[in-house]
């Protein structure tokens, strides 16, 4: 099993960068981890709706040029399936048995673009709260790791 | 504006600690932030279901002697209200407007007892995801901060 991260932005934050580093490792035991990291779009402040619109597109050609070809993708988005954590492991076990490849893509500040969403097999969200996209990443990789131990009939969902 | 946050267990894992303190600091610019730590049970990995029982009440206990009387009090579990940042954020103003003081409760590794949740005038839920306490401790800061941010008309939440 492969788990490929595409995201937009690096972690800045060391806390998170030590957090994410940490639950990768742990997602390691369960197949390769491979993160795909893509420059983030720069904007500023006062920024208008038309110059986020046009940095999302921005970033999502990047995303769409790193995509696998032969992989799941699955995109993390607010507007995605709202799963329980066995939810998420039953659907992660499903994944699995249809693609050797997994690809989660996480956008920058502002989201994803429709043209990566629609590229994508499958949305999800991970709670109708906000976090940002670093957090988000940290929290798709503790939840990954969770679910392919309950796959795997490990303790540490409890 | 007093928050505390009574919670059980401490934090183990220096990345999350330092997340924690961040995201503390932060919300320090919206009132005082004062953390109650409770000592979390021993439970063995073979421990039976009425062992675990006794323990959550045992910990509900603790919680319980800890709990401010006047203070709104909101308990983080599973079963509880989800909203979007921008409806816990207006949840947040409602509460700022009745009480002097908001007491987040946060369980141990298997959740709060009965007693402690009818103690508590709302309950909240952040993800259907589980995550461990330590780690939803975090996201409560994060988006604790995040709402009053966005009650005072601020930038972090775009």
């Amino acid at each position: 099993m492969q788990f490929n991260i595409v995201y937009v932005g690096n972690i800045k934050d060391k806390y998170l960068a030590e957090a994410a580093a940490e639950y990768e490792k742990r997602l390691g035991a369960y197949g390769a981890v491979k993160n795909t990291e893509l420059k983030e779009e720069k904007i500023t402040d006062g920024a208008s709706a038309a110059e986020i619109a046009a940095a999302i597109e921005r970033e999502g050609e990047r995303i769409l040029a790193a995509l696998p070809q032969k992989s799941c993708k699955i995109a993390l988005c607010v507007e995605g399936r709202e799963m329980s954590s066995e939810e998420y492991a039953a659907f992660l076990g499903k994944v699995k048995d249809a693609s050797a490849q997994i690809t989660f893509i996480v956008g920058g500040a502002f989201g994803l673009s429709e043209k990566v969403k629609r590229a994508c097999d499958s949305r999800i969200s991970i709670s109708k709260m906000t976090f940002t996209h670093r957090l988000a990443r940290v929290l798709l990789l503790e939840q990954t790791y969770r679910a392919m131990n309950i796959l795997a009939g490990g303790k540490y969902h409890k």
